[in-house]
């Protein structure tokens, strides 16, 4: 085909034909193109049938073919199998079967790549941690082709969220030599190892070092150790504290050697920072948010939402129509406590109140009571009048736990300083963020959000690392 | 202040109030609350001026205070200063200044956050090069509260451009093992150093080795080393091949030593990729991309471009409508080199054909000449039938030069590997890019956009450093 190509580019995709409200019926009779990749071929004595995907939509365009058709010696010939490309022009008619309204009486058709007979997603059903292994053939599968257009669907509707209520994005650095963030390992980024092609090779000798044998960190990059973060809040803190509202979208990192299907090494993270707000503000726009992306993900994905609804989570669309519709509970770390107390139910963890909500304690609240709660920690959170708890929410969802966590940040100097202090933190590293403090400080607030654990969330789908397309976990950084 | 801030929230932003056509005329004799930094203070015998803005919109609100307004004691004690953070409450009142249509006559103000008089950004002009050591408060400025709308403004021009067009967006992965991308020196990331807090005092014979000495990456956190992307391209192509059209939208990284105006060790990119599209679908997306987001901008920051125009460089409105209303001219690379032997300009490289095109010839191309031109590059981009060019352009601008580099990929697995032979490379590093050749391949295309630049092309903007908040360079990661 080569250069020809160019002039395809004007033909419509499989979701522009059948994704209409008449599910393509208004077309019956044109002359139309599809490109795309076959997902199964049945061979009748008298006709066959092509199911064609293009991956703008989960269904596919079922191709009828009878052998008169040019081209059709390829069907003889075995070049069109499962996995091929092609390009198929017929006219557009109405389908006797009943899983479409039209379908495509082929006049012509074109291999474009032939597939190996070894391609390793036939017709059969095959395993997720199979596919986990194949992640740059998995998005040509029915679930990975879904998870990719809702997840595309919740970033964009986080965009069009913040932008239309007037926040900012902020790219907050992805690398950082200020040791700020603390909470968890993190990844060392440095020059002081060769670059890929001679790493395998290296002799740690070979890495410079000071006189007494440390590692020579002004020689590194950076000039001194370098670290990918964990988080963008403190950073949006900077924007909100100029801008107002703001929100950070993009990747973080953890360096935990957990192998669960709760954690990755490498997820995007959205992190709106308000200024001139409080705990309540943070939760109104908490909920908002989720509310909002939420039905976008029903408006605009109602395909491969039956498709999660069917086959991965019955009821899953159920479960988000209630999170659109229905207002969310407020509790008080306090009462949750006192819920947990009285519940009928044994926990593994026992339950006083100071502790730390488990995983067990927060389904409890979400699936058999409802939801909502404040917990006690990081240095950054505004301490209550109480002066023993402080102004911090966590969002707990059905089937994820906790999807949000925010906190109302402490603006005062004086209470921040103490803080560092009591957690013999080093004021001076943190220069720049007591400096926010020091000019024109603001009460201001903001939440953390776990994209994979959103996209989870909206389709039921078990395991984190099918939640993104090419996921980074110990022992696991392929493709 | 403090919890009962939250009523604030309903509160309108500056935006809000005097962003409308007729510049907020329309809400004169209403009572507002504006809440924001104090930009200027100027004390009249008998009125005080304030000028406040909270980083919705580039203009401030004018406030003007009689000495009967309650909390008038706080111009007299000194803490309304610059900087300092206030809400103000008023009526909205015709202005007879000639810069602004309305302004604020105050009747209570309160001081919500003082400001030291340490502040760094006060009234007098400061340098962008002090600025950068300053990049927690430098939103607090003209310049740079308007680089992050109009960065802004890009970023979500560029998401609804994709959107609109029927692309998915992908996250393509940020740390690699894959030793696929080879392009450029990477940045190595690894957990064989301790974390932050002890990294400083970390002796080199700590890190594992083998017998031999060398690093034991089986130790790793990925049990191999891994590096940060250089680009998302392989990893789009694999969407690619499976959902039509993609792009990447997300932060890359060059361990380059260069310390220069246009490089930064960390950047954004966008990368979308095509399939079943050739060199000039590939053309013609990048052209249409460009336009929209000009045209998005010039329609939506009009006060931030106002201001480019004026104070950083003048013309860049013309040169924007230029770019958004006229063709692009395209060149092939023989043809630009016939123009750089024909110029009447003395180049410090010599031309010939077969170099590479350096900047200097790019700005005469494009300043004096016009734009685009092929050259001869990468592994993956489609060999011409020449047998000695690819499929490859650059989309150059006035100031910026090479905007914009794409391809049409190398679709023929023989090809392919015939490259990979040619340059060395290991067939086994790419079995899984390979294998997209192998299964259904298409004829497809994509280009890179490094965002900053884009930033800076919009913005005139001199030095890449100020086209994004945290930027990352050598010896710096400050922040």
């Amino acid at each position: 085909m080569g250069n020809t190509v160019g002039e395809f580019r004007k033909k419509l995709k499989i979701a522009d034909i059948k994704g209409g409200p008449d599910e393509g019926l208004n077309r019956v009779g044109q002359t139309v193109v599809v490109m795309g990749w076959v997902r199964t071929l049945r061979v009748q004595s008298s006709v066959t049938f092509l199911e064609v995907n293009d991956g703008s939509s989960l269904s596919n365009m079922q191709c009828v073919m009878n052998s008169d058709a040019e081209g059709y010696d390829q069907v003889e010939s075995g070049l069109i199998a499962t996995g091929a490309s092609i390009w198929v022009q017929g006219t557009l008619v109405a389908s006797q079967g009943s899983k479409q309204k039209v379908e495509l009486k082929v006049e012509k058709v074109v291999v474009v790549g032939k597939s190996d007979p070894s391609y390793p997603i036939q017709k059969k059903r095959v395993s997720r941690e199979f596919l986990r292994t194949k992640a740059h053939l998995r998005p040509r599968t029915n679930t990975f082709g879904a998870v990719a257009r809702v997840r595309n669907a919740l970033a964009y509707a986080t965009h069009k969220f913040f932008q239309e209520n007037g926040f900012v994005w902020i790219s907050s650095p992805i690398i950082t030599a200020s040791d700020c963030e603390g909470a968890g390992e993190q990844f060392c980024v440095t020059t002081l190892i060769p670059s890929s092609r001679e790493a395998a090779d290296s002799p740690v000798d070979a890495i410079p070092n000071t006189k007494n044998g440390l590692i020579d960190w002004s020689q590194d990059f950076f000039g001194k150790p370098a670290f990918l973060t964990v988080s963008g809040q403190l950073n949006a803190e900077t924007y909100a504290t100029a801008l107002s509202d703001v929100y950070t979208f993009g990747p973080t990192f953890r360096a935990e050697n957990s192998n669960t299907s709760r954690h990755l090494a490498e997820f995007w993270m959205i992190e709106p920072e308000l200024a001139f707000a409080d705990l309540d503000d943070d939760m109104a726009c908490a909920t908002a948010y989720l509310q909002y992306v939420v039905r976008h993900v029903l408006d605009n994905c109602k395909e491969d939402m039956e498709f999660f609804n069917t086959w991965i989570e019955k009821g899953v669309i159920d479960r988000l129509n209630d999170v659109a519709e229905k207002d969310f509970v407020q509790l008080t770390y306090t009462d949750a406590i006192g819920l947990l107390l009285k519940a009928k139910k044994k926990f593994e963890f026992p339950v006083k109140w100071g502790c730390d909500l488990q995983s067990e304690h927060e389904r409890y609240i979400t699936e058999e009571a409802f939801k909502g709660c404040p917990e006690i920690k990081a240095f950054y959170m505004r301490q209550n009048d109480d002066g023993k708890t402080v102004a911090a929410m966590d969002m707990l969802v059905p089937r994820v736990g906790e999807l949000i966590g925010g906190s109302q940040r402490e603006e005062r100097l004086d209470y921040l300083e103490n803080r560092l202090d009591e957690l013999k933190l080093s004021k001076e590293s943190y220069w720049w963020y007591l400096d926010l403090r020091r000019y024109g400080s603001v009460p201001h607030a903001g939440f953390g959000l776990g994209f994979e654990r959103l996209v989870q969330f909206a389709t039921g789908i078990e395991n984190i690392r099918d939640a993104i397309p090419f996921p980074r976990a110990p022992g696991s950084a392929e493709f």
